[in-house]
């Protein structure tokens, strides 16, 4: 079987600014998911992945190109390759982030 | 800008048997939220496409090719092209389906 299963306790965690970022199962495509606290920042930033965002839980408020959306559980949106993004956390929540291709940077080896 | 917006409203919603399936953000990956409630089965069945699955919420018994696997919130599962899968909800909950490439079938002309 080439199927295989993550369990939340063991997925890979890194401690972030305001939160925690946790690997999921991936393959070709990566998907992560993020905690953040209230007040907590992502700052604008560009990568020439795709990025798909589901929001779980909490409120955020996502620039994009200098474009403001207030996002809260079952939004989502696609960020193209190279454009410009960033995040406020507005009340605490979860986030899972998917990434075309992965985030070779996100592995710790 | 070629980054955009799905608000959770409008997103695209087919009634399934125990629950609701909505389409999210998608381009190139396909991310699917769907809405169980206790007791509902997704019958074995399998595909060309790489899934990728996030527990948002609630308790589900997952096969895949005759192993089974009891998951619940933040647990994920890579299901391999082609592999046969089915889940069964044990409690109410969420799950994210993301499909690579995207599912045509899922799409309404």
């Amino acid at each position: 079987m080439k199927s295989f299963f993550q369990k939340y306790d063991s997925a890979p965690l890194t401690t972030i600014e305001g939160g925690e970022r946790r690997l999921l199962a991936y393959k070709n495509i990566m998907p992560v998911e993020i905690r953040f606290t209230k007040g907590a920042k992502g700052a604008l930033h560009s990568h020439a992945h795709e990025q798909y965002t589901y929001v779980v839980s909490g409120k955020f408020l996502f620039t994009c190109e200098g474009e403001e959306v207030e996002v809260q559980a079952g939004d989502s949106i696609y960020f193209a390759p190279n454009e410009e993004h960033g995040v406020i956390c507005l009340e605490d929540g979860i986030l899972l982030d998917m990434f075309n291709p992965i985030r070779e940077d996100f592995i710790t080896p």
